[in-house]
């Protein structure tokens, strides 16, 4: 069976043309699969601190015990309407089901791995209409079976079986969808990224920083480690893989070659994304704003899980429409109790990135900046901003007892204020650099005077620590104690102390080498 | 291009034939439209005591500051699903896509005024089917900016032009939807208005009142109002206006007059419907029932609140196919926590009026009412309720811990009460007359024994006030502090003084002259 | 106007042909007319006791006295969204409005009677597909009309001709559904009926038990009382309701006696599915686990209404597509505040049965079970397990504050234990025979360790009461007196007496002759 579809089509290299520049962007297909692999390293906060990227069931699992976690992006009518990874206890198919029900229906899923056929048998009669898949190792490893036992080994060729059994009974399409970047996206990801205010802030605020360095330094790092999980290193087993998983259609040259380039030009853009925001223990989202009242929407996210949620909203960024600035926005709420899926009690609300209004064609509207000196040919007044896609396709009802969050790409704007306010959100994750500046015509006046609101503004944490008076230092110490996870919290513990050095943190720290 | 849709469609002079009457009846475009007018001059309590029909954003808006304030409302398959007005923060086209979200995909919206570029670029962007407009002044106002600052003038004619290009680049129809009125159908409107059970009410209550002359004094000075609020007195102006809006097809006449003529029609009709509920210090809608516990649902609505949304159920009522009499009913209920709209934590659930089951076609059922003998062919056993179609086609769910509050034309009947009961309603505001008698086949004898659901009975303050006990009335005092709002609350200041004349009350007192 | 549609459709015949047996099934007509004749008798817990099968509305209301209790099945797309039965207050199809609203559009009603007048221009109001009634004494009662003043015979007989005008009158299709059962499935039925773990648990823990004997004696009650509520003994009466109801063509020979043959076979099916779960005081589903914290969540159900549930899931089960084994699962929960249901606060979430996946066509996947060796060609990673069904199909979202329950024929495997905590179930009611055992493919080992979710099982009072500790029975005690009901308890009055003899009890024992 012949399953691969390199979609060259004009969306996937669709380029959006202004008068002095070219702005390639993302496929839909891509940057769904992008934040399922973002999804599968989602911060867990595990209570036994296992090992990321491969999880091990529990004992008493009727699963094989060479399970790797997943991640999952759902779809429907070409938006996300669900993002989660796999638990402990549960596949990310199977939480797809308990959390989306008969809504899965029409759906499409993007899997970070070939899901095991218990996921798929599930996801199946729920109705999805198409499956995609990292074509790497399968949920259920193909790899770490070799190394297994008999019987282990075995579960896992059936599982492989039982699996193409269900893709080619199924009315669904169940397959690979990758698609070729544009030329120059990779070197546009890696311009943006670096001109991005999260490393600007750092430039601004260290004596002695220097950014290039620290980019590359800290994208080579994610890098090693994300081939690692995400690529399979020898040729021939990812081959045998493949011909494992019935695609072997893909193990002749030229398509293997070019899938294997596909998934790392993927994993590379994933890597210098990841790169852009800063990942290192003195820098993050700190919320220095003083509220007389302590709510229980005040406490903050823990640091490695805010910077996951930011960085997806960098992926959506660069789907924008806009010919010159993409800006991301993601939508996450709490639930008050516990949940199966990977990311905790967490769950998408929405997620957009700005654009003209849906259903517009290529040049119905104005694509002019602030250097037309007609303000009527400006795009200002055309373009709907992340933030109001992500409020207006949001996949779920904001409820008002809980912590509903948004993570911006950078300060939200005078317009999009009022709407995050009204709209019921509790925190806002942002970058502040536009924040009490007019541009043109966009100002950014309304975000520091905004109360009822929390802001977890990107800075240096000894900075906004020393910002603030002792009342709120407590209420602080008391929210770290509250959140729960492993990760670097609302307010570290050196606090007070006068350096500013800055480190690599968490889970990749411990790879680089 | 030209936009102006008079539809002379049989739909729209739609009349019901029975044997001895012919009753006039409102289409579905003018009942929506008036609906919209209405929202915008719904008692919003506002801190600072804003002057109605004009509201200014406050001095951080990016929005120019001629605004205006504007109601709304949101039509789904012909059904109303929002009724939404502007508040201090937030335009009428922002609140409906906070709101409703991905739901407004296909909805059709009435605005009380041109909606702004940025409202209309975001229903576009939600994927609304129609939008009409009440063609006066628009959201941003273009009389005002004549008055105002070069720069604030500009932004009005910028904005007036960046919607006119959002109209033409947009999928959804955008424009003005007036239909005329049925000939007689003001004049049937206020003779129905004068035998309303609320004028009726005080004319049993109080001993020298002259009923012609209090209705029509009232009418006269909500009629003054509304011209001023709604309608643009100079002709030239208004030329001018729709020129500027691109209807340049409605300054010639004979479509300029009968533009004209219409709009007055309407809003003759809605000043005639407003006076037909007595607005006035000692008559409102009071709680006389001793209840034992006192909860969090048993606090009355401010007055002019609860007026309002009888007011409503009253335009609704004059939808009825009913040959005879036409009810209305309107369901709202009151989020815990506050909201951006310009309702307060008010929001709709659904309305009706009564009529022959959905989809029945002319003289599929009888219609005949108690005079005939042979009780087979009489109408009472097939026609649905208002009460009934409000819960049928209610467009959000009763939500148990929230206080949800049906608004009726008149009492209901013993086939409602166990609905209204069932379907978790708390409160009902509605005039009784009816109550306690049977009426050839339908009885109204449940309602005065029905417990568990507050009854806000229309009735002088002073004569529900002698009836209470101590303790309900402490109870209502406590109420009155716990309310919100300017109105004139569930029990008045001079409690206990003897006095029953009528007074004026609340805004439009002091426009009268 | 000739109603009768005996569908001798493939559908409603088809059997599963597999190497060694034939297994007949319902079809889903059946099915839905059993489920609403099932909750017709629906354990409800008035206060004043009033006598099952025939429970008169209050004095005041506006119906006719003679007013039969009536159940509801509303179906969606084949899957059943509702299950309801009258209350003292509201009809089943006046429920079915107020619970469902506009989403009844396009749905089919299975009625245990014919409705009366005003559910029908209510349910035809809401848009309903398709209304099948059961053809005995209709909810307005033909036959007790007979016997009453002459005021409520004529209101009974003015209410046939609305409701039958109502019915020619509508778009939707309002009539008889039965289908005639395949050949040889009453004693499928019964045979499984005997094979079914509740009984076999019974045999397996008294010592003299016989169950052949228990069985059909209990059936034999079953079947006298369902006789009585559903079927009209004489045949002249039944045909003067039929032509009062429209439904003349029935009356002639040989569609009279077809049709009653087939009410006949499905009031048997249903005694005998009944007589499957024991109904005696002695055994019932309690909850051994010991739970150190108390939370809302831990109180079991009435054990009639457990009861109630589990021969839902009972019926379900010959819905089944596995070749062997049928299961069945229905998931309930409970409001915290009233409702005007018959059911009390308890509504339906989802009900399932296990099948291949949706969509596939008749051996598009492995049938065989254990007895073949090559584990590839077995069914066991196909079937989608009736938990799994009546997760994903779930009509209403899991609320985490409310008690969310599901029933089960039998123990869930460890694929579905991690689903069900997954999703927020709060308690299991099922039979623990295969607990702790490893069935070829399938494992239920963890079963007994699953903690967070409380566990009914099918057992003797007397030994779950011996097994526990003192906290536990205190905490049962206390729980006993907080559920509602007058059916038997979680824990029942004389707990440590050693008797084990078998007692009937219940509403069925006193019609026992």
């Amino acid at each position: 069976v012949f399953q691969f579809h390199i979609m060259q089509s004009l969306e996937a290299v669709k380029l959006i043309s202004v008068s002095f520049q070219l702005i390639p962007r993302l496929s839909r297909v891509n940057l769904f699969t992008l934040l399922s692999l973002w999804m599968e390293i989602f911060p867990t906060a595990t209570e036994d601190e296992e090992s990321k990227g491969t999880k091990p069931l529990s004992d008493n699992s009727s699963l094989p015990p060479s399970f790797r976690q997943t991640g999952l992006a759902v779809v429907q009518n070409m938006k996300v309407t669900g993002l989660h990874c796999s638990s402990s206890e549960l596949h990310a198919g199977q939480i797809a089901v308990i959390k989306h029900g008969s809504l899965l229906k029409g759906c499409d899923l993007y899997f970070s791995r070939r899901p095991c056929s218990t996921c798929l048998k599930m996801v199946v009669n729920a109705g999805i209409n198409r499956i995609s898949y990292w074509p790497a190792d399968p949920e259920i490893s193909l790899i770490e079976s070799e190394m297994l036992t008999g019987a282990s080994s075995l579960d896992a060729k059936l599982d492989a079986n039982a699996a193409e059994r269900l893709r080619s009974n199924s009315r669904a399409h169940i397959g690979v969808l990758l698609q070729p970047l544009a030329c120059n996206m990779n070197q546009f990801v890696e311009e943006t990224s670096k001109k991005c205010e999260f490393l600007q802030k750092m430039a601004l605020l260290e004596p002695n920083f220097n950014l290039d360095e620290f980019f590359f330094e800290n994208r080579k790092k994610q890098l090693k480690d994300y081939e690692k999980i995400f690529l399979i290193s020898d040729e021939e087993t990812h081959k045998c893989i493949l011909m494992k998983m019935g695609l072997e259609n893909f193990c002749e040259n030229p398509y293997f070659s070019n899938l294997r380039q596909q998934m790392k030009d993927l994993i590379l853009l994933l890597a210098t994304v990841d790169a852009s925001v800063p990942n290192c223990r003195d820098y993050g989202f700190y919320c220095g704003d003083f509220h007389s009242e302590e709510t229980a929407h005040c406490h903050g996210l823990p640091q490695d899980i805010a910077r996951h949620c930011v960085v997806q909203a960098r992926l959506l960024a660069y789907r924008t429409e806009d010919p010159k600035t993409g800006v991301g926005a993601v939508i996450w709420a709490q639930k008050k109790s516990g949940s199966c899926d990977g990311t905790g009690n967490m769950y998408l609300i929405g997620c957009g990135y700005n654009a003209y209004p849906m259903g517009s064609e290529y040049a119905d509207f104005p694509q002019m900046d602030d250097k037309q000196k007609d303000r009527e040919i400006r795009k200002f007044r055309y373009i709907i901003h992340a933030e109001q896609n992500a409020l207006t396709f949001r996949c779920k009802e904001i409820q008002d007892d809980e912590k509903t969050m948004i993570f911006l790409t950078k300060c939200p704007c005078d317009e999009c204020i009022p709407l995050i306010k009204g709209a019921g959100i509790k925190q806002i994750y942002t970058g502040d650099m536009d924040s009490g500046k007019v541009k043109a015509d966009i100002s950014y006046l309304k975000f520091d005077s905004l109360r009822s609101v929390y802001k977890f503004r990107d800075q240096s944490k000894l900075k906004g620590g020393g910002a603030e008076g002792t009342a709120a230092r407590k209420e602080r110490r008391e929210a770290r104690n509250s959140t729960r996870g492993k990760g670097v919290d609302v307010m570290g513990e050196n606090l007070g102390v006068g350096q500013t050095r800055v480190h690599f943190c968490g889970k990749q720290a411990d790879l680089s080498t």
